[in-house]
């Protein structure tokens, strides 16, 4: 098969002509697709239900500890679900403070706190003229959602295939003191599925910040995300390679239940120093009684520990392997030899990120969606939504059935094909 | 029984002799009591205990619309769950948003929004030179522990028996373009047990602010928790005041299950007119992925309607009324004909607000710790925790067993004597 790039003008006519031929079939299929929810499928929320087999009207909701779960209390969570989500983080339970049912609220409060009444005592954000967050390219569309609301300053960080450029990042953290965070979803990147490398983390840990409230935002939603029991990427823990080297205070780690057990309706938790801990949980007191402690105890009791929430991630693995290996068989044998388009195989996580021939994503969009096939806007794993090179497209494979996966995952390939061959004629 | 206000110095001592030794034989007893928490009892707790019986892991958790309670989305909550908490607000169920575990976190994040992206586009807070709320008082602790946290500066109001002083409140917000709020219990309130008054509500909605950003923070915390059947307080709506007037975008409104169900694992909810209604949900779209569908499935399902929460709510009542009424009787013998104290007998709520002596609260609070009894520290339902007379102490009956209330109450009164047989003394 040969490479586009590589074709005659006359070529890439007769290409074309053949597409769009292939195009019109399948708009005569009047799909009706859609690949851009990066949510569980309802066969994998089943894997839980047995959570609620556990609880009845005859439980005795009370903690290891003796506390009455349907009570008030507990500001920063019961022991055993802080211990549990400190195996998500691979930190210690005293670091921890369990939340409420999403991450991404604990990641807005945690900004919106540091804008009214800054970060350990330092000058609230809300009065100075500027304040800049580091966003590592692509990333995730909410994270960059949240720094937009509230109007501070975004800045692209390229990723490679170790993470963030990190002599990007060291520049300017060291550099610019109105940098005061950097948004990383360290494992399984969304939407790339890159593992940052151990030697990525330990210079994360040893950044030297010009701002004293420059925290590193560490999103770790697919701690336990693996699609390969056999083939795990390993992350290092941040929060040990800081204390290592005396920076724990420059991490704010995160991460949920959220595609473990229930979307939305799981527990989440953040991990932190103790200065930092003490710091939120001064503010906590102020905001909440407390977060819901029956959940926690659910959670708890169904889960177990690390080798029970590893047991049914194994159980997830399965359900998704096979949807996100369909989309790379497709996309290796349509797209990758005629090299109009490149991609990370993920081995876990919840995204495949394709990137096209630049200056296609939008136009693949538009013409998958024509085929009824919904994908992610172009644009949206960028801050501000505007990707620079128009290049990228988020695909999520796990909501799907596999043979819709599938079926949409080719109609994307021609897709591609056609876009890239449009855009190839009229480059030359 | 003479009331110590005409006793003689000489009868003073005397009564103040009796009562020393009665002290030192309750000190004896080495008693652990604890009035303090404003939270429902186990037996209470148990009311709700079914709930967990309609729900196992064969439950289709779906919505009446089809929506998978399991998964993402709904940022508003179900309609189901909007509808249930439109009858705890007498409001129209698309003027709700249903929320997580709290009311208390929503009033928390609403301020927060204000104080950075200001109301309905008006100038943030956090820009203003001054903000101010008037705190009707005695109130709730919480509340003005948020605005205390948010730097905003409190103006006492006084409540009398039909609400705070209206004339206060509407010379205040007319005059002032930097009161900003008001924050309210209308229903039972919080500490005094007393419910505004129809004339009052008028008057709410009928105000004219000087800001237009003002709200009024409407926390309807014991909307149904009524202690008597047959004798009810009836609040007006606010919401359809308000309507009634044109002036629906002054005010919030919050309610929650938690002392319905259960306490920090309920559903919380807050009613608003369509203007407000989005600008929140502008916000939320930024902060949240939607709030927990599965604890909203589970209360919708088990409370149904507002008759069933009517009949659930009868259940608590028999289980505290008797503790209320103990409380009551006790005073009305130990301390009402003596003439050292005064209280409203509360119809509902969670709370019995006792009006001491003028400058003896913290000596009774002070005096009750010595015997063994745990008072809600004086001051507490003041804002910064200052109370001008220190003659407010606010009594919690729920949570102590009914014998355990009796005891606590007895040994209250007997500290309420002593202390105000000594203030006596020192004044003539």
């Amino acid at each position: 098969m040969k490479s586009y790039l590589e074709m005659t003008r006359e070529e890439l006519l007769a290409e074309k002509n053949e597409l769009e031929k292939e195009f019109q079939n399948i708009k005569a299929l009047s799909l009706d697709l859609n690949l851009t929810r990066g949510k569980p499928s309802p066969h994998q929320l089943d894997l839980s239900m047995g959570m609620y087999d556990i609880i009845s009207s005859k439980s005795i909701l009370r903690t290891e500890a003796g506390t009455d779960c349907r009570n008030y209390g507990s500001l920063d969570g019961i022991d055993e679900a802080k211990r549990l989500m400190a195996g998500f983080m691979d930190c210690r339970e005293d670091q921890v403070i369990v939340h409420g049912n999403a991450s991404l609220s604990i990641m807005y409060d945690t900004i919106a706190r540091a804008m009214i009444h800054g970060v350990l005592g330092s000058t609230p954000w809300c009065r100075l003229d500027k304040v800049k967050f580091l966003c590592p390219v692509p990333g995730y569309d909410r994270h960059f959602a949240i720094t937009q609301y509230f109007g501070i300053e975004m800045i692209n960080v390229p990723m490679t295939k170790t993470g963030p450029d990190m002599d990007l990042v060291e520049k300017l953290v060291q550099e610019d003191a109105s940098v005061k965070g950097i948004w990383c979803v360290p494992k399984y990147s969304n939407p790339q599925g890159i593992t940052y490398a151990d030697e990525t983390v330990r210079r994360f840990a040893a950044l030297k910040p010009a701002a004293p409230d420059f925290r590193i935002y560490w999103d770790n939603a697919y701690a336990v995300h693996d699609l390969y029991e056999d083939d795990k990427d390993e992350l290092l823990p941040i929060m040990r390679e800081c204390e290592k080297v005396g920076s724990q205070d420059m991490v704010y780690e995160f991460c949920s239940t959220s595609k473990v057990t229930f979307s939305g309706a799981g527990i989440s938790a953040m991990g932190m120093s103790e200065a930092n801990r003490n710091d939120m949980l001064k503010q906590m007191s102020v905001q909440t009684i407390g977060h819901d402690k029956i959940k926690q105890w659910t959670h708890t009791r169904y889960l177990k520990d690390m080798d029970g929430v590893r047991a049914h991630m194994a159980k997830h693995a399965a359900i998704i392997r096979p949807k996100f290996e369909a989309v790379d068989q497709i996309l290796s044998r349509e797209i990758a030899p005629r090299k109009i388009g490149t991609w990370v195989k993920p081995k876990g996580g919840y995204f495949i990120c394709f990137e096209a021939l630049e200056g296609c994503a939008k136009a693949i969009v538009k013409k998958a969606k024509e085929a009824g096939i919904e994908l992610t806007a172009a644009g949206a794993p960028f801050p501000y939504r505007i990707d620079p090179k128009d290049a990228t497209i988020r695909i999520a494979p796990t909501f799907p059935e596999l043979e819709e996966m599938k079926q949409a995952a080719n109609v994307f390939a021609c897709c591609v094909r056609l876009v890239s061959v449009e855009k190839l004629l009229t480059c030359c």
